[in-house]
């Protein structure tokens, strides 16, 4: 060790904020900008995204997140309460569409959003946090499993 | 062919309806009449489920249903309807805590709750509607698939 070397400066915060109308545009960019993401969205018109958005603000039990960090949005997730009968009449928390700016990625940030997703399902007293993630996302399975969830189901999807 | 042999009488038919407080104890039941279920419920204690019911009868986006034959429940399903930015502002439909009354089952019935779900899902202007299923659960596997979803995604779990 070399006492002249500085230690590395720690990463800046990142705070996480429900999303606003105005954090449409940066959203659907990021969701465009992945390999599935690019054949489903339209990033070049945001208000095509406005109705959902709407949708999303007037529910109470969804809640559309965006991360900052240096004044940018870096990523984004939401998250849907679900009270339910079964398991004790217990609350699940879903979380979707999660999604970290490429200039953030490898940077920790995926974790720090899933974080802050299973502190807020345990502080709206969820017993059970779940997602699904699309099976040719290998890399993905392993981030999950890493921070503590289980591969325990089988996710089925069916276009309408 | 002997013209004597009457033909088989159609099976009665099955109505959905929504649950109400009363229909607790026949949803838990079933609920808990089930290798995994038998570990998680407590069916001799109903008041337990009722402010999960609730919750659940609070939420406009939240459909917990019982079909009924002949007078008797014989099967549940909860329909949460979830608004989205992704998939160009989709809204889409979670099937959870299907169960079919152990009298009733192998008589198509679970198909037609999951033909309800997805057409309610259609009427309510959903353009996916998605479930999981315990990977032992590999009759609901085949089951899902001969109903036209696809099991293209991983379901990861984690209690909180």
């Amino acid at each position: 060790m070399n006492g002249a070397t500085p230690p590395p400066s720690p990463p800046p915060p990142v705070t996480m904020r429900r999303a606003t109308a105005d954090d449409i545009p940066a959203i659907v960019s990021m969701l465009a900008d992945d390999p599935l993401g690019a054949r489903r969205e339209s990033p070049g018109e945001p208000a095509l995204y406005r109705p959902a958005f709407d949708r999303i603000d007037a529910d109470p039990n969804q809640h559309l997140m965006v991360a900052q960090r240096d004044g940018r949005t870096v990523g984004t997730l939401q998250l849907t309460i679900i009270p339910g009968l079964s398991r004790r009449g217990s609350t699940r928390a879903l979380v979707e569409a999660v999604r970290i700016h490429a200039d953030a990625r490898g940077s920790g940030l995926g974790g720090r959003l899933i974080e802050w997703a299973v502190d807020e399902a345990r502080r709206r007293h969820c017993t059970l946090i779940q997602l699904t993630s699309d099976a040719t996302r290998l890399d993905a399975h392993r981030f999950y499993e890493r921070l503590g969830f289980e591969a325990s189901h089988v996710g089925f999807k069916k276009q309408l």
